[in-house]
């Protein structure tokens, strides 16, 4: 399961910074509701920031409402520090 | 973008209950480094939660390491209300 192609970027194979990707969708059954995606969002993008050092410039945001099924995806290049490792929040 | 595809399941004309599909993955550039995507997964769990009722043993989680990428896949069904509503956490 490669959810890279779904963002049309093949993992190039020495990257200098990590990448974390997420798609969120929702498969209503019914009419109208809330959308779950836009309600859930800020809140998990928060959670994110809280662990690693997350740039807003560095972050792509896409939305798709299709018939019955609404998906986010969250694309967001995170910042490497020397070491290798993540930089911290 | 149908990323019910990867779950191997087509999307049912008509469900009685909602679902919420979640995948996230991490690229990451260099060796070791912590596993962000096992990082997060509870406190994303923990966002959802807050606001649409979940049921523990209607959710699947999926989780493949390859090399450079970690990715977690979460599949919940959401139970939805009479009036074709989710039900509310």
């Amino acid at each position: 399961m490669n959810i890279f192609n779904l963002f049309g970027r093949r993992p190039s194979a020495r990257v200098a910074s990590d990448r974390l990707k997420l798609i969120l969708a929702h498969e209503r059954s019914g009419r109208g509701g809330s959308d779950l995606v836009l309600v859930l969002r800020e809140e998990i993008l928060a959670v994110i920031e809280r662990h690693v050092a997350v740039e807003r410039d560095k972050v792509q945001i896409r939305l798709e409402r299709g018939f019955g099924v609404s998906t986010l995806g969250v694309d967001i290049e995170l910042p490497v520090t020397v070491g290798g490792g993540l930089a911290a929040a």
